[in-house]
């Protein structure tokens, strides 16, 4: 089995003075002063992509996203990543460490360490710590309050749009493709959010309606939507369902504010899609019930 | 499939104040001041363990005990843990989880986020960070010189004993079984050893003969064997060739004030077994040339 040093040869950075990366035994980071947040996510060949459709690289990318995804959904920035691969016999770990390493210069989150393992089936486990910075607290899933806006960072159900057409032998709309593909975190989003005062948010990674009941489960509230914001080239079935979006629902007392600071940031402002209610049994959509469905991770 | 939350549910103790731990979309945490230590290792049944000898719970105490023993192996402590279960339909993720929690109430570092996914294989990947206090430096395995003497803190090949007897049906003696099931980690060892002054140090992850060809190689010396000190009903290839065993290797200029160290701290002596040289290509042991054999990672 490669360790995971030959692994990352060609795509490591050289670490600041007195931090050790990979190569020994734990990787020695410094991080800026503030709390710091741990996030973990695995992708698994089979589950979180059909290998067939995209490639090792796509799969190494996903795993990371979906970790610093979850950073980003409490306000904080990713700091440093380490990853388990997971690889059969016959299969090149250095295609899955490409996508890892593509997606640890986008989101600045470098690869520090890792760890190769022989198995079965294709799997990457992808771990990561970040830092919140100021004294404010992080804007968690249990902080909406009845009356707070539902805004969203972008419309949903492109993953699952381009998990579809992929399997019907399209590629386009391309935007569908890359949204499954190559899933982006909303990290920049996050921060500018808890910096506008968002009551509660999470990144939507198992599907909108699923994710909207752990919210306001979490927050002992109802959810009201009047509308659901529809991907191009997806349905709202997919919006709804469809997982691995990893756009940010934010709750806000004050969204005319929070759509004013995503601007002043040079970000796409995001849309207001309904409001939390005091009846925490209320859960629905256009008045009908919004059911609890979500992605099972289960391709096939 | 179950969510982290319901899979920790009994084996969780409270965060403190302003922490958040399992059950947002990142775990908040507060660390000393100091650097930080970052490392993740991944078990895999059939790789790792044989799930017809040992259990679930001794897999997922296992994962977190590889990973600890990393932190320790640099000298520091380790601080919090995030794990990623892979479970195949039909296995209960808890006695996964089980021995996780066992591991991390053992190492003192709590488990405090994760995720559960759907699989072909069982696997933990487990990721943890750690704090090393002062100023000093990490104690890594490039850290050698020549004249420098090796000192191991427990005898060797107690794992692959254990996993030998177990295939054999027997269960004696029950300290080889034990570093097979529930191997341990040296983290007050690693930092008495830093404190000491330890020149480099790592831990028996691979094999003594293995590991200790990468710390010279990372060191730039030689390495010469007079001994290799044997576990209890272990053999002296299992002790060179066996892995998990999770001792620390520890290349140190004062052997003596290290003994004096470990002993002042109310720990097991380290067992000095040879000496760092100056040619980097010497490597033997008792004048034979020291094979570059390790584990291999492949139960079958």
């Amino acid at each position: 089995m490669r360790r995971i040093a030959e692994v990352f040869e060609r795509s490591l950075g050289l670490p600041p003075d007195g931090d050790v990366w990979i190569g020994d035994d734990a990787a020695i980071v410094s991080v800026p002063r503030g709390r710091l947040v741990i996030a973990t996510d695995a992708a698994v060949a089979g589950v979180h992509a059909d290998l067939s459709l995209t490639g090792l690289d796509d799969l190494g990318w996903k795993a990371l996203t979906a970790t610093v995804s979850d950073i980003g959904a409490v306000g904080a920035r990713p700091s440093y990543a380490v990853v388990d691969f997971c690889v059969p016999p016959g299969i090149d770990p250095v295609l899955l460490a490409t996508g890892v390493a593509e997606a640890a210069a986008e989101w600045a989150c470098p690869v520090v360490g890792g760890d190769v393992t022989t198995a079965q089936e294709v799997a990457v486990s992808a771990a990561a710590i970040g830092v919140l910075e100021g004294e404010g607290p992080p804007v968690l899933r249990s902080g909406a309050s009845p009356g707070d806006r539902l805004l969203v960072t972008g419309p949903l159900g492109a993953s699952a749009a381009g998990l579809r057409l992929l399997r019907a032998g399209l590629r386009e709309p391309a935007s569908a493709i890359a949204a499954h593909a190559r899933p982006l975190a909303r990290i920049a989003e996050g921060v500018v959010a808890r910096d506008a005062g968002a009551a509660a948010m999470m990144d939507v990674s198992d599907g909108l309606a699923i994710d909207l009941h752990r919210l306001a489960d979490a927050s002992g509230v109802g959810v009201v939507l009047h509308t659901v914001p529809v991907a191009p080239g997806a349905t709202e079935e997919e919006a709804l369902g469809g997982g691995e979006d990893f756009e940010l629902v934010v709750a806000s007392p004050d969204p005319a504010g929070l759509v004013d600071a995503f601007v002043a940031a040079g970000l796409r402002p995001p849309i207001e899609f309904g409001r939390c209610s005091a009846d925490r049994a209320e859960r629905t959509l256009r008045g009908r019930p919004l059911e609890r469905s979500g992605f099972e991770h289960v391709i096939g």
